[in-house]
């Protein structure tokens, strides 16, 4: 064997190629071979054979430079291991850095690494952007079709419709070219016989897109259901779900997630937009090797496109990164900040130039007030909040409820028919009202608005009395028969969307839950707001009006309640708090409101955290089983790390191998007969003084591999761990050295450490096990998934809930 | 001794009252005690000798809720245990919680020491907010104390005197009732001796204010001096500076600030107000035992305190929140984030209840501009963001090196002095400018400032083609006399402020560097501004004009120069990214002007990091020696623990106590011999196989006071830290048990471990030590002076310059 061969290898192979430090990472100690002894190694043992008769450098640089393919990667369904991940990548950078010195080449490469961090988010800015605003458009359109079509060209929606429009019309909405489906059919769109042939188009166009939705969602991409947030949470948190992020999960995401909204469906495109960007910055990682071959900087990406979803989905930039870092992120590092606000801002820019929306508007919900709000009025908007903490914990419970019997029981068997049944209800009940007809973003928009004097709306069917109105400013009036209307079908709409979105999130289509649950909040505010809006304008002499609410003043804007309640009940469902206030804020541009909006999200959580600590995302995250790490929640149990560990005190002792004294046999046999996924190395079984860590996976691969391509390793071979290997007799089969994959440095706690210390060191360390020991004895292991099943244990939860590694 | 008595009391004190729980805290173990073996224990020993010959659990467990006083303290410039801290807050939730279920009393107690946070929070921000505004007030009449005195009263600010005028000028600045001294004096204002008389004036005026600043700096509070944010920076990490947040501080940098703002010294009052704030927050942390007994948590407070800070500054609670997480703070949970919103958000509001500048605004910088800006625009930005890089290293540099020589040689012996030289020059500098007369916040806001067609100010004096105006909207115009001279002034003013800041920033006076950092920004921003406005206008024929930039259009709104300008100068300065973005963002109101100010802010991070690393913060932090373990860097060298740990090489063995076999005697010597500040407790010397870690301090603590109060501890009396101690002889002394101030959940890493792997647990964990063991084995220490001084000899820096631990 080419002793010296090798050893040039891989001390050349350092300044050759990035793909280099792929071993490198895998095997950590491998890369500060410096002082290592002249001896042979595992890897100089790859290269005899691979590298086998030819010379050169060249060759085994090559060689070298590919990983043992496996090592170091990782089982889908499993959890990663962060501290190797950023290892590895900070070894990359280290080779790239000390390169850079060398030439321009290197330097360049250097360079353009640095900042491939910065093109990637401009990439997914745009690509996100882009994606958002093909949605916005698509929806719009198909959303209209159910109610009619342009004759001017079938591809424009209502709205365009009526603006290519030569004739001016006082209610814009009303223009020849668009022709709903009665007056296209029956040349008319008056009469019982019209209106029914409008309703039945209008379940039946539903109903197509919904069933085109859940079969494309079933047979191409089951991953493209839901919203994707759990999902994401869990990946960042250091899960692997592969394909959940990939380009198929995209494309069908994309599309249905189109059909769905258009459906009519109680369901909004805000979350699944989260998870089209976060596929996109999946997809994008792939065209740089820093950050596909590294599960942890691709995370950091991941994080900066979740913000970028959310940038786009509201228009908010600021609130997209707050929304990341509060609610989806796990590892953020101040960097990710820097980088995820550029790419929020490529893509709520890119979508702004695409314009969907028709007004050169950022934000998804424009709103201006006028008038300030008066201290008393945070009475009413703290009764908003208690409505959405309320409907926030009613919702999460029963959506539970059911996605749990959805599982368990042969509802789950007929997705096709439940998504069926769904979709024909709602389109049913929604129809004959018009506020839940219309699509619930534009419901959301009319609630929000403040009414000027000519806004032609129901809602703003006050009484006028233009003596008393000075300018824009209009006073309080007493409503008109149209506000009381709208007031009885926006109560009908609030229970219908209350129930209907119970069963709706959760289906096997993309279904987003803010703009659902801002109805909710949005409908109850607004009915909140006209109410207190007549109470002062009819009893504007009583005490509590006194001083600020005089006749002919402007003291109510109900517009601001239905946004407080909106945030209030969003802040129910999701638990948010900052991101949820900063979203409004930029919603509205003033901080004038941000008490209101804050008075209520604080409300609403406190009272939603009184009845049920999580949040739906974690709800459902707990549902699915997944091994995610709440960040949020302080572990207050007074367990030792004794208690949680493994073995437990009657079981057998904990499964070891020795550094230098097991044979090939012995550990084939110990692994085929456990299911670790590691194993600790010891010095002896007597002793238990811990050496290091190695990964069954990694076991595996390498004792395969040699098997096959290494000379003289058969079963009675010793496995040697060590620098040194013990001296064997000459007859006895050659020894496989290992220790390029022993991990040197595993996390040990002593069995007293209180688990809440060692929750802290899994979450903040990003750990997947860590030893305990006794006085410098190995006593047991504590997995990420003992540490979950314990919490879940103390919180009088099912451990067994908890399903993956 | 009364074994029942004490035990009754062990574990029924656990549910009496919270202070009991310092000790829980101080000895983990001891409120674990349960399934102790009913042997006599350290605090029982007290306990015979406090509670000696009374009966009944009252007497036993009021004196156990009293910790041995001194034990789970720190010493002054220490740094705190991190983890220790939040286990100790732990315990006494958990305690809280659990007692909350007995009675009403404690169920009100738990709910009241939930909401305290809160509480503290609305405090913090309405006294942070007061006080803003009461500097603010007392500043701007001082600074137009220099230059004259209104007649109606004396405590009228020039803007405010001319208010209450009732006769109408047209130039608001000039009513009869403000004299300036001249006027007052001589009774005219015209002249050249008028005009001496008031340079007179205002260089003496000048003169007194800095020096009553210094002298009471210097007198009080000698930690009032500079903007007070490195030495914040490291206490949030966990540093120990007694006095740095008290009252004194407090009071004096509060009244000295007003004082050196108000002198014209070329400093700002927004860094110095994070320092009042963060006093603030300390203060009434004294309010709450949580925060008071607990260092985690009050740094928790303190990050909040922060954002409060900022936010007042420039009236930005956002942009504050994200500067505390951004700069300041090292600790920074998600509770933590909301609270600093909430803390910010009161503050700001108190602070615009107050009104200060009487305009009802909140932002300290108001601006609105009416014009988009053009793509090609981004070529100036980024010139302006280059510029801003640059000036900032060059700050950085020349601002070390003077406060380096300061501290070096006996001009630091003049503390006084270069106060009062520095003042002479800038005031005398000053006068004769009026761009550098006026404060530098006005001269902010008028570079800020888009004119309008009623602007009388020089800046605005444009020549006037009244035909081609339409409404608001002015075209870009053909600069007047007014502003070519506008720009030689600021150009001089440019150059002052450059080189007086470095000399000024340091001082021992309280001096901000927001504010004259940005002035440089703006003065350079607004320069190129109206240069590119009156080139466009010149040459809108040119080709990069043409197609948006034709005649009689405005197409260049100098003002948004200036702020880009300003923004990228106070990036290169201090480093900031997210959080100066959302500042800026926050003073305009609209996302419009975000990407200028983005492209200016990242060019100028490029810029300023590519030839200094560090941050002026960082800067100053290292020039101070203070441990502070930066997050923002990667640590990216190759060494491993073996190569950081003590003993090195050739050095003697550790130090190591062993279980249970040392007098009292052998712990003094090792004691006494030794400076370190923790020992680790072994099995015994030749096995080193690793029990626990016990703190300096607390062994000499429990050792003097079990001398002092405990029978038959003498020196040859055996030390015991195990559970079960070995039988002795009956004629030796008694045994001194102290398990209880063990630490038995060391953390320890391998010597194979990377470095880089150990900078993180330290920052991730925030320790103070680790132990470093090769299989099994205890071999050495890293304390986290040890890591800082490692950083900095791998960065090529002296490793001395660490000095405290």
């Amino acid at each position: 064997m080419d002793q010296k061969g090798y050893r040039r290898g891989s001390f050349q192979s350092a300044t050759s190629d990035e793909d280099m430090l792929e071993i490198a990472g895998a095997s950590m100690d491998f890369s500060m071979a410096d002082d290592d002894p002249p001896l042979d190694r595992e890897m100089g043992g790859f290269s005899s054979y691979n590298g086998g008769g030819m010379n050169g450098t060249s060759t085994m640089m090559d060689f070298l430079e590919e990983p043992l393919p496996g090592v170091g990667t990782y089982e889908d369904f499993n959890t990663i291991d962060w501290v190797r991940e950023k290892s590895r990548d900070r070894d990359r950078h280290r080779e790239i850095t000390s390169r850079s010195k060398e030439s321009t080449w290197a330097l360049l490469h250097s360079v353009s690494d640095a900042f491939s961090g910065w093109l990637l988010m401009l990439l997914i800015g745009l690509l996100a952007g882009s994606l958002a605003g093909l949605i916005d458009i698509s929806a719009h359109w198909m959303t209209d079709l159910k109610e009619g079509v342009c004759l001017a060209g079938f591809w424009f929606n209502h709205e365009h419709c009526c603006w290519k429009s030569n004739t001016t019309f006082t209610d814009r909405d009303k223009c020849p070219e668009w022709k709903s489906w009665s007056q296209l059919i029956l040349g008319h769109g008056e009469g019982a016989f019209a209106y029914i042939l409008n309703y039945l188009m209008y379940v039946i166009w539903a109903l197509m897109f919904s069933l085109l939705a859940v079969l494309l969602v079933k047979g191409f991409a089951p991953y493209a259901c839901g919203s994707g947030i759990p999902e994401i949470k869990t990946i960042l948190s250091g899960f692997i779900i592969r394909g959940y992020l990939g380009k198929w999960t995209l494309v069908i995401k994309t599309i249905t997630l189109v059909l769905a909204v258009s459906s009519g469906l109680s369901l909004g495109k805000e979350g699944p937009l989260v998870h089209v960007a976060c596929c996109c910055g999946n997809i994008l990682c792939h065209l740089f090797t820093k950050y596909r071959k590294n599960e942890a900087k691709r995370r950091e990406v991941l994080s900066a496109a979740a913000a970028a979803g959310v940038s786009v989905a509201f228009g908010a930039p600021i609130g997209g990164v707050l929304f990341s870092l509060e609610e989806v992120s796990y590892y953020f590092p101040l960097k990710t900040l820097w980088r995820s606000f550029f790419a929020a801002l490529v893509a709520a820019f890119t979508l702004r130039s695409i314009n969907p929306f028709g007004n050169s508007r950022l934000v998804l919900f424009y709103v201006e007030f006028h008038m300030p709000w008066h201290l008393l009025e945070l009475v009413p908007f703290i009764l908003l909040g208690i409505f959405g903490g309320l409907w926030g914990a009613f919702f999460i419970r029963s959506n539970i409820a059911w996605c749990r019997r959805r599982k368990t029981t042969r509802l789950g068997k007929y997705p096709v028919l439940e998504v069926l049944v769904v979709t024909a209800i709602t389109a049913i009940l929604a129809f004959p009202n018009e506020y839940t007809r219309m699509s619930t973003s534009e419901l959301i928009s009319e609630l929000f608005n403040d009414c000027g004097i000519l806004d032609s709306s129901k809602l703003c069917e006050y009484v006028n009395d233009f003596n008393s109105t000075k300018g824009d400013d209009l006073p309080d009036r007493a409503a008109g028969p149209g506000v009381y209307t709208a007031m009885w079908q926006l109560a009908l709409a609030l229970i219908m969307k209350v129930f209907i979105t119970i069963f709706t999130f959760g289906m096997k289509v993309p279904s987003g839950l803010f703009i659902p649950s801002m109805a909710v909040g949005a409908i109850a505010g607004r009915l909140l707001g006209v109410a207190v809006e007549q109470l002062a304008f009819y009893h504007h002499d009583w005490p509590i009006f006194s001083g600020w609410c005089s006749q002919g003043a402007d003291c109510i804007t109900p517009g601001l309640y239905a946004m407080v309640g909106a945030a209030a009940c969003l802040g129910g469902v999701t638990r948010m708090t900052v991101s949820l206030v900063v979203i409004m804020f930029e919603l509205t541009g003033g901080l004038e409101y941000i008490v209101p909006l804050m008075a209520a999200a604080m409300t609403s959580k406190w009272v939603a955290d009184a009845i049920g600590r999580e949040g739906i995302y974690d709800a459902h995250i707990r549902l699915n089983g997944y091994p995610f790490l709440e960040a949020k929640e302080e572990f207050s149990h007074k367990t030792r790390a004794m208690d949680v560990m493994r073995p437990r005190k009657n079981d057998p002792p904990l499964t070891v191998i020795t550094q230098d004294s097991m044979s090939v046999e012995d550990v084939e046999t110990i692994v085929s007969s456990t299911t670790y996924s590691g194993y600790p190395v010891v010095v002896s079984r007597t002793s238990q003084r811990l050496v290091g860590f190695v990964l069954r996976r990694d076991l595996i691969i390498s004792i395969e591999n040699a098997r096959k391509k290494q000379d003289g390793i058969v079963s009675t071979s010793v496995i040697c761990f060590t620098d040194y290997c013990p001296p064997l007799p000459p007859s006895s089969p050659s020894v496989l050295k290992l220790r390029s994959i022993l991990d040197l440095s595993p996390f040990t706690v002593t069995d007293e450490t209180p688990m809440e210390i060692v929750v802290d060191i899994f979450r903040k360390l990003g750990l997947r096990q860590c030893l305990v020991t006794h006085n410098g004895k190995l006593l047991g292991i504590i997995t990420k998934k003992d540490v979950l099943k314990h919490i879940a244990q103390m919180a009088n939860q099912d451990p067994d809930s908890i399903l993956f590694n």
